[in-house]
């Protein structure tokens, strides 16, 4: 699809912008979105940017019954220069194509949706807040419209992206969290969908995290579904120990999603010289090497917090707790040097953002 | 919610009635739909049986993104007397409820539902295909109706019913398939979805399918997603094996969805006094005790088919043709049986249908 076929229809009035002293994530959403619809004859096509509105379908459409859905998740920034930067969107659209892929989903024009996705950001540019460690939350999504209860793959998709002001997630400085280790309920299996963002992921694990926040834990961590003994992820991050100078942290084997942040961790770790190891890792082993002292620091790594350092990790009862509680000095560093990058103020070493008005026909 | 608590408002013109000789399952709807409103404030309010019409979210709304969904599957039968009978509705209702249970939806009252149900049916009951073999698909779902891109627990949510007339399943007698053992793909495990009714497992369940419909087989039978051994079930179907004269299918061990025809099943089974075990059956157990002429018959069991004879079943590149291809004995007499009592030709020797109209205010 060529960029001359988005059609975009200004709405007609702007709504409030929100108070960014107190935004909640998720919840206000900009003026457009945008949206591209997929039938088996035409393939994709009506690509539109238009008001933010509802969706009207069928109550017998696949997306009700099925669940053949998959999303994405990434952020776009005001730099301190009023410049707009992207965190590597082109990785989130290959994994959107890769989530696609497991849902027999088919596959989207990765440039063209970034293409769209700009031209968005360039309209509702004014809804991204300004403050230090605020963004703005892009939310593109993929749903099965077919009206029809066989299950079977959908004939018919639509590719909606919305946006929405996100304050900054930690209120007063980075701030580590108590996270439960799960024993009863599974997230994912090798062979089913853990490595796609798809909805029934997300759906499967809302229990054991209602479970998790009645004992006063924050996320949960999940195990394997198989042996219910090496780590995977955590509620929507992925996971990192610091053990003996190393980082650890579980390899791509086929249940867990790879987390953007988790390659920018990994890359950046390497940069600096910082041994890293994609790895098995038993949760045995990481209480057992945290009695000899070397284990020094966990942390969760997901477009959200960024870097979310682990206080505290309790399975079967036992408790552990990961560098007195604190903030680790890597947690810090990591960061502090990638919301740097995707804010502007520190040097993209690593060539990771894009301008959102790069490539655009309209500036 | 009391019954007084049912609005109902009429449509103002009916469709056209679909020609019956050619009915395609799941594409037509009855003229009408209930609909019962959720909110974390008010409980299940609003419960009204409307003209079926399409439904209007919020882009943002949670069921696009988060698969917290949940669905039902039964059929109403018109009898040769003229009276509607349902199979066993309360079977399905109580399902819902666990299926919301495991998804974090709240509890719908089951006699409310069906008492609606009733209702909805005796303003469609033209609707009914009047021919042998021919029913009302009814399809109860649940969809998260909140707008809000948190990963939590929706605080509002939707109830619908819609129907839905289909044909015969068998268009020439019952007839056998052939299904694929599925080797490398995993529906579901222990501590999963698996024994809910929810979205998310048949999204899982696509690809699976698409592989095994291009090899030529109808279905895939599903292997435990731990050690790829145990039988568990086949698509949208529990499986029985008749071994030695006794009737084996997988015990309900935590990933398996408990069909209500697997419960009749077993029941009729044990009626006829024909021995039934619940264990665990490897697929490499069935291979030998079929090398040694043990295994008679085998057939899956669910809503759609009601009893569906396995010709083949394809391991691995080995094959195994059971009853020579056709279907065995004790397959025909459950079809016949079950059918039977379904549109009410039969004796309902074990009281498992209501009449429609039955504990309705208004006749
Ligand atoms: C299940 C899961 N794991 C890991 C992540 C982290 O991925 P990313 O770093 O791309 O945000 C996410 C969030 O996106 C997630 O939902
Ligand atoms: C996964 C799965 N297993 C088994 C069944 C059979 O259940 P029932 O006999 O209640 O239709 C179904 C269909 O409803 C199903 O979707």
């Amino acid at each position: 699809m060529s960029v001359e076929k988005l059609q975009i229809t200004l709405s007609e009035f702007k709504k409030a912008k929100p108070d960014v002293d107190h935004l909640e994530f998720g919840t206000q959403f900009t003026d457009h979105m945008f949206v591209m619809d997929y039938s088996s004859e035409t393939g994709w096509h009506d690509a539109r940017i238009v008001p933010y509105q509802p969706i009207t379908l069928d109550p017998a459409c696949m997306v009700f019954h099925y669940g053949q859905t998959v999303f994405e998740g990434l952020k776009a920034y005001l730099t301190a220069d009023g410049e707009v930067l992207l965190f590597r969107p082109e990785k989130n659209m290959a994994r959107l194509n890769q989530s696609n892929e497991r849902l027999c989903i088919p596959p989207v024009n990765e440039e063209f949706v970034i293409y769209a996705l700009k031209r968005l950001i360039q309209i509702d540019r004014e809804w991204i807040p300004a403050k230090e460690e605020m963004s703005l939350y892009i939310r593109p999504f993929v749903i099965s419209t077919e009206p029809y209860l066989g299950v079977a793959p959908s004939k018919h998709f639509k590719l909606i992206i919305i946006m929405s002001p996100v304050g900054s997630y930690y209120k007063s400085g980075v701030n580590p969290v108590k996270i439960l280790v799960e024993n009863d309920y599974v997230r994912a299996v090798a062979g089913g969908t853990g490595t796609a963002k798809t909805g029934g992921n997300y759906a499967a694990s809302l229990k054991a995290q209602e479970v998790a926040a009645a004992k006063g834990y924050s996320q949960v961590l999940w195990l394997d579904g198989i042996e219910k003994n090496y780590i995977e992820e955590v509620g929507s991050m992925n996971i990192f120990f610091i053990i003996d100078g190393e980082a650890v942290t579980p390899a791509l084997n086929g249940s867990i999603l790879e987390g953007v942040t988790r390659n920018s961790v990994i890359q950046l770790l390497k940069h600096w010289d910082i041994p890293v190891s994609e790895r098995r890792i038993s949760i045995k082993e990481i209480f057992e090497l945290h009695e000899e002292g070397k284990v020094t620091e966990a942390f969760g790594t997901g477009t959200a917090a960024v870097i979310s350092p682990v206080g505290e990790l309790n399975w079967k009862d036992k408790t552990i707790v990961l560098n007195g509680g604190k903030t680790g000095e890597i947690s810090q560093k990591l960061y502090t040097t990638i919301t740097g990058i995707q804010k502007g103020s520190l040097p993209d070493v690593l060539e990771w953002t894009q301008k959102a008005d790069e490539g655009l026909l309209v500036k």
